[in-house]
């Protein structure tokens, strides 16, 4: 399938061909696609500059057509062996390079479309309470965050302080959170923008590709001050994603139904016509440790219908907008995306290979979150990585 | 004071200079600043490119020093009579010019900061449940809204359309809101970044200056979507600000105390030091006709305490992120600054004189919210306007 040596489990096969930016040395950023152990140089093959603006906002403000030409083309050039002389100069070994935020981000919005994480966190913010809300079914809940404190992966996570207040005390205290958690997500990147609202059958037309988000939670911060207006301090210091976006077009063999939905939907999130579930696997490993396995595909509401509702009361649509799935979380216990969900609130605490345990994260601790999907070949295609350290309080 | 003509009524005296960016016929947009009833070209008399940007970003971001030797510097030229050859050939009169959005939207926070709205809100939103939770004198709550649907004061507000659900309603229905309203805020603009917390007493060093805001609202929407996380739908099609930000610079004479807090603040919160009450007087037309005047002065939090509480847990600031109060609402029934406080919940339709009544806004209602704060000379100066008229759903 390609002139490059590659293992069929590389991941970064040629079905995939992810974009991120990456420099080398002091060097710009610009627009490279991941291929194997290397990195594409595609401002340099292509001598397009719009590879060279060092975010892939203006080639994602392009639209489909222009994807696809592009897509076609490298896989033609890294497929054919005619194309080899050509091609080759504009490999970087991956491990020489620095990934950068691969895009602009406009305006991020985060969901809430695990049934399984909102009845756990519902039953566990709430006790007493149904554990889900009475909208929950008629739409995909979402909020918005805080674009400016979206990072890469890699970068660090600094504990965040804020006020506190255990259901024990009368009052708040100041300091660093004591229930500092991740939230394991898929995030959806959007190309080109709308005026106003888009259906669930034009997804494809505005979402560029994937990437994978860690949305760090400070649960302690966000019990005391989400009601009424919905989660703030608790989630707005940082907000990871993965260096690659892993365009639509590969995704094509991941495409699943979604679950059978028990409510009946407005005509404006039906999907029955334009299904966009998706098979991605989600990993989540704590210090190396892999403690949770979310399957992406259980989530009840699609991206697709999440940016119909988005969009549906006239909102315009920005390139470099982010949406994220909300954490994802399955039926088993070993598939939760959240650690106030896998050690249950501090009931339950995760056992480490070193004889340690966590409830929540402490200082030091790094968190990697990795997904896969089929790949049409067969084989399956990575979205790579997110990942952060957590450093202490200052 | 000026060479110019000035009535002391103006508003647009030598003691304001708010900024804004306009053009004229075709031309590229660029820095203006208001003075009587006409525009002063800052980039033409100037010849600074900064200010040929056509958005108020770059200069905001240089920081209080260049600020003021800006401010200084128009202020002699245009008070002093030996630069008028100079500077009026720069001069257009305000109605023959296209005003913008003034500046390039970061990320858009708003707070809730009222505590008669809160009230209010509580009361409408959770009968039965204490009207404050019990956060609200603790910290200043707030929540992100969509930057990307700021929009400058003129551009029309069409009606969205959404989920709604009465509580008499077994299940939601879909269609245009027929609950839309208004909420009176008063906007602060971030000039320059912070990597992390923003004390109380740095304020000044990093906020540019303020404008007039109506955080367009769907009551109906929000009603059904907000719990648990916090507004989406309900306020994300249309926020509106007024053309000109004012220097904080220009209201040193409005600066009063906040209205005494009777909870013991966290010392981030603590603001004896640096108290950024500010009697802005602020008033709401409806077609015309004013419905309410509502009183910033009684605001429970300040801006400076937003600020504070926005990045103590280690967020970072950029230029451009606009970060509004909140509704503002005094104590008195004609001092509230929306149509679901004014009309209470429509129980008590507010009369117009044309015969006609209002609970919330109908299709071709036009709103129009303005303030003014005092001047270093006594007089008044004005933030200008926001207004929008109210075009059908689709």
């Amino acid at each position: 399938m390609t002139w490059l040596d590659l293992p069929r489990d590389t991941g970064y096969g040629v079905t995939n061909l992810p974009y991120g930016v990456f420099s080398v040395a002091g060097d710009a950023p610009r627009t490279g696609v991941a291929i194997g152990d290397r990195v594409l140089d595609v401002a340099g093959v292509t001598s397009d500059p719009v590879h060279a603006t060092g975010s892939l906002n203006a080639f994602m403000a392009q639209g489909v057509e222009a994807w696809a030409a592009l897509r076609a083309q490298l896989t033609q050039w890294l497929s054919d062996g005619a194309h080899r002389d050509r091609v080759e100069p504009h490999l970087v070994p991956r491990d020489q390079v620095t990934l950068h935020l691969p895009f602009e981000v406009a305006d991020y919005v985060d969901f809430y479309s695990s049934q399984h994480h909102a009845s756990n966190l519902g039953q566990l913010f709430r006790p007493g309470s149904p554990p889900l809300t009475p909208n929950w079914k008629h739409l995909p809940i979402g909020y918005h965050g805080r674009s400016g404190t979206v990072q890469v992966s890699g970068a660090p996570v600094v504990r965040p302080s804020g006020q506190r207040k255990a259901p024990s005390e009368d009052v708040p205290t100041f300091g660093p959170s004591r229930r500092l958690d991740i939230e394991a997500e898929i995030g959806f990147v959007v190309g080109v923008p709308a005026a106003g609202p888009v259906p669930v059958t034009d997804f494809a037309s505005h979402v560029f590709g994937v990437c994978v988000v860690n949305d760090w939670s400070a649960r302690d911060l966000q019990a005391w001050e989400y009601v009424p207006l919905g989660p703030f301090l608790g989630k707005s210091f940082a907000t990871s994603v993965s260096p690659w976006v892993v365009p639509l077009a590969a995704l094509g063999a991941a495409r699943v139904d979604p679950p059978a939905r028990d409510v009946e939907l407005l005509p404006y999130l039906d999907d029955t016509k334009e299904r966009w579930g998706l098979d991605l696997r989600l990993t989540v490993s704590l210090n190396g440790v892999e403690v949770s396995k979310p399957p992406f595909r259980q989530l009840y509401w699609t991206a697709a219908q999440q940016l119909a509702h988005l969009t549906v009361n006239g909102a315009s649509l920005r390139t470099g907008d982010l949406f994220a799935s909300g954490t994802v979380s399955g039926e088993g216990h070993d598939e939760r995306g959240s650690l106030i969900e896998l050690a249950w609130n501090g009931e339950c605490p995760i056992s480490l290979p070193d004889g340690s345990t966590r409830t929540f994260l402490e200082d030091g601790d790094t968190v990697t979150i990795s997904a896969t999907a089929p790949a049409v070949d067969g084989s399956r295609l990575t979205l790579g990585e997110v990942t952060g350290r957590i450093e202490p309080a200052p």
